[in-house]
């Protein structure tokens, strides 16, 4: 690590500099077997000590003892002292629901992610593609015609004078609608006129039938599995930019929400290695090859402790941006469409029951109020008696809610997956897709925990941007990056900065399974911590958005050191 | 209601005007039957309409609709337009344990909070004696030795120099420790030396076994036996004194926590006088003539629906300060004092079984962790398969629960009836008596929330300030009046503003078993609603204590209405 110290304060200089100094333990004679780290304030989420101003840990990572400075400088005189002077230790930061390979992806295709009109989407493509070699598919991500003055959805033709000859296939921010243009549309082998439409999706056609370039769901997969697959060279390091990208966010932990066979050994390949800077909790992506993996041969845990897969995650619905999730009635501003469900619950029974039957764990997304019943129903009749037992079975999203179905999840031991940017990204919009009496079970994570469910909180990155400071200034202000609305939007959903942290931690911990190893700092558990320049608990919320990342440790180990400002 | 103008921002002067023109409802020929309120925004606490911007009620106080100011303008076009322009509505608040008698009586007694020696003490005590008759005892409240230099009780020779012929008995800020001076001890027809002490108190002696004119718990009631009653004109005076002061804060409930038949009988002689502006839930004290009343005549409701009477209020133990908190294990500054049991175990059960029997409502005070054990152990022996029931038995208090206890309120269905300014007050102190293991089970009302038990928030006024600003400041920071500790004390335990504003209403009324009728704004409701000049789910949390009250309206009608600043 490079330091540069000039332009900084001394306080956060010197600090910097005893973070260097305690970077990662090497198995060498001098290296000492005990650090002994103090603080302002260890923020350990252990309910029988939840402050604490020491804690020692031993070279394996392995939490020794929490408590007072004075006691564990005695305790172990020729420990490393790793002094962080006023910073605050929070346990590791477990994202519960994102997508690595997406976020780093993302990195390797053109962002699109606020542009204000079609004519920035169309200037960003052409910067992108002057990389690119001939004939090579033109990826992007992150539009949102919700964000343009016209906000109706686009068309081929609003890129094919740009890109006549290359193909071009764009993911909407929320991933449930792509943008193709006409090369793209013609490499698909079949007519895409007509009137015909795939299972679970929508391919939306003009008034003589044809194709206008947007493809919602389901859809998508025409075009998919059109394109040339991603060299296995690219597909590594997009894993290895996303887990840089978390780690150097705080995050010690992600549930990748659904992947495939191929991406999991890619992970596991990776974690032979001993390249994975941070514990991944996979999910197999729907009833396919994963899944049949985890059937044949058990739940996943890789020695390093880093890898598990022991989950399965489903798709009951759409989002509620493109309008695809399922709603018990007509979405508000679009009469006659109640959106889709992308698995039908015949289907959605079939594939909880085999994951049951396999001792796997379900963790279904849901967004619209009939997708949330469709899932609840299923678990329900699942599990029958086993809901009193330990399957932790989650609803991802769990993002409109029926009032009448909002006990049900803490009724049937079901966590909640929620990610709060969700919120304040939906907030311009949601009511008018919902109406002001649903919008009242929607994004409900107070009412939620009232009801006795568990939260756990993720971003859904690159959905949302991958910094769990946002989601946690989210979760206690409903207030977007910018703090609009001043006071937040519906604030008796707030959490309080603990809650928010506790999603973020210890909860994240036990929708993976993962609560007797970290997600708190207790003796015995992992040393995955991360150092703050702030304590969140401490600042006014509004600054929670702001606070700063000096490092992130796993196994007792700095996977990320802030470097100076002045570089 | 007089108004002055003068040096007020203007939108604050219109709206003052308006409030004033919308006093109270007479049956005149001319009064509307319906008002119409429009303001910046209503928080109903209704889960199914959280916000709206109007809220119609008729003339009898009964709400008729709540929803879109446009709505509501044409379904009731003649009615009263009550235009609160950027105020706040939100539910009338009920304090959940208070005592109104005490709160008047202390404006009638000598004011000691807040002295900051003994000195001063005297200062007082000479100043309030100006006025008194001659023999007249001089009473006062409100000292706490932990203000004080030296920390420790004060002696009747430290009031006996400046009294030498008149009774003086003081009572400290808890309520759970008196000091007399010697003319006060004489009046007791009973040698205070020796070595024997009164059930559940305690006589403080020195070497010599002469009583130091402190007496602790039931103690005090030998002083209080020996002094001359008061007047019934003046105990109907505090009552009026203490219910004025609670409107002005915006209450518009408080269950006065324990009181005996003759007091009940005042309150029923006001409101047979409609002289009750807002509405009392009494209990009555422990197992006398209340109680006795309440088996033999059945559960009390006035027919105004201001005073009713269901619950039994019975004292588990002391109190933490005077180190009369029943404690499982010996008091960390106070090796050997375990604290006491004001009740001991078989009589709380006896008092209970007799409550249960006549069908009536529980409410035990519980501080010490042994306290709280052993009201949840007579709890559940009493209830047994009733506590599935709709009992709604609370624990007062609820201060001090060892860990494992902390989710036995919610198994059981009992209510936390907590004080948030109780944390604020003893926070200097607090971890002296308990140390750093027993706190964490200590003023947690998030982790008794989130264990799934209701909280009913209150004061305990006049033992901390009558103001409800105070308590939600303090359930939402953890800091005391002046912001202090910046961050503060143990902010895992933090509440949201809107589980504060829920503790101080909804939840409130629920423990009153009055939700049907009060605690949100919803039709068919009581229109007992409070007009705030600012958002408190909107405003920094440090603004909660000064939101301004600019009215309280209790069935319709204004009970309080804010005056000029500048008169």
């Amino acid at each position: 690590m490079r330091l540069s110290v000039r332009a900084m304060p001394a306080r956060l200089a010197s600090l910097l500099l005893a973070l260097s100094a305690a970077g990662p333990v090497v198995a060498a004679e001098a290296a000492p077997e005990v650090t002994v780290l103090t603080a302002h304030a260890i923020h350990t989420l252990d309910a029988a000590r939840p402050r604490a101003r020491a804690m020692a840990f031993d070279a394996g990572g392995r939490i020794l003892a929490v408590g007072d400075a004075e006691a564990l400088a005695r305790r172990f005189p020729g420990a490393r002292d790793l002094d962080l002077g006023d910073a605050t230790v929070v346990p590791g930061l477990i994202d519960a629901h994102a997508h690595v390979g997406g976020l780093g992806l993302a990195t390797l295709t053109a962002d699109l992610v606020g542009t204000r009109d079609k004519a920035e989407v169309l200037q960003r493509l052409r910067d992108f593609a002057r990389d690119l070699p001939p004939g090579a598919w033109l990826l992007g991500r992150g539009w949102d015609q919700n964000d343009w003055p016209e906000k109706t959805y686009p068309t081929a033709a609003d890129l094919d004078a740009a890109f006549p000859e290359r193909a071009v296939w764009l993911e909407r921010i929320d991933g449930h609608a792509s943008w193709a243009n006409s090369v793209a549309m013609r490499a698909v082998g079949r007519d895409l006129s007509g009137d015909w439409q795939p299972d679970g999706g929508r391919i939306l056609r003009d008034a003589a039938g044809r194709p206008t370039g947007i493809f919602i769901d389901a859809a998508a997969a025409l075009v998919e599995d059109a394109r040339p697959p991603l060299d296995e060279a690219t597909a590594e390091r997009a894993l290895v930019l996303g887990m840089q990208a978390a780690v150097e966010h705080g995050l010690t932990g992600v549930h990748d929400a659904g992947i495939g066979l191929d991406q999991f050994k890619r992970y596991q390949r990776l974690a032979d290695r001993g390249a994975l800077p941070l514990r991944i909790t996979a999910m197999a992506a729907g009833d396919g090859d994963a899944l049949d993996a985890l059937c044949r041969d058990g739940l996943y845990s890789h020695p390093s402790g880093r890898l598990q897969m022991r989950t399965v995650k489903v798709y009951a619905d759409g989002a509620l941006g493109s309008r695809g999730a399922a709603l018990l009635a007509d979405y508000s501003d679009d009469p006659g469409n109640r959106g889709l469900m992308l698995t039908p619950p015949e289907g959605l029974h079939a594939v909880v029951r085999k994951a049951r039957d396999c001792g796997v764990q379900v963790a279904a997304h849901a967004i619209g109020d009939r997708g949330n019943r469709e899932v609840l129903q299923a678990y329900a009749d699942v599990l029958g008696d086993g809901a009193a037992g330990d399957h932790r079975w989650r609803i991802e999203h769990a993002q409109v809610l029926a009032p009448g179905d909002l006990p049900r999840l803490a009724g049937l031991g079901v966590i909640a997956s929620m990610q709060p940017t969700h919120a304040t990204s939906d907030m311009p919009w949601a009511e008018d897709r919902l109406g002001p009496e649903r919008i009242v079970g929607a994004y409900s994570w107070r009412q939620l925990r009232d009801s006795g469910a568990r939260l756990a909180l993720g971003s859904d990155f690159p959905v949302e941007p991958v910094d769990p400071r946002l989601g946690l200034h989210a979760a206690v202000t409903r207030a977007d990056a910018e703090g609009e609305p001043v006071g937040g939007w519906r604030p008796e959903e707030k959490l309080t900065a603990f809650e928010a942290l506790r999603g973020f931690t210890l909860d994240a911990a036990y929708a993976g399974f993962a609560e007797d190893t970290v997600g708190s700092l207790a003796v015995g558990k992992r040393a995955d911590f991360v150092v703050l320049a702030e304590d969140p608990l401490a600042v006014p919320p509004a600054r929670l958005r702001g606070l700063v990342v000096l490092a992130t440790y796993v196994d007792g180990e700095a996977v990320y050191t802030r470097a100076g400002h002045a570089d």
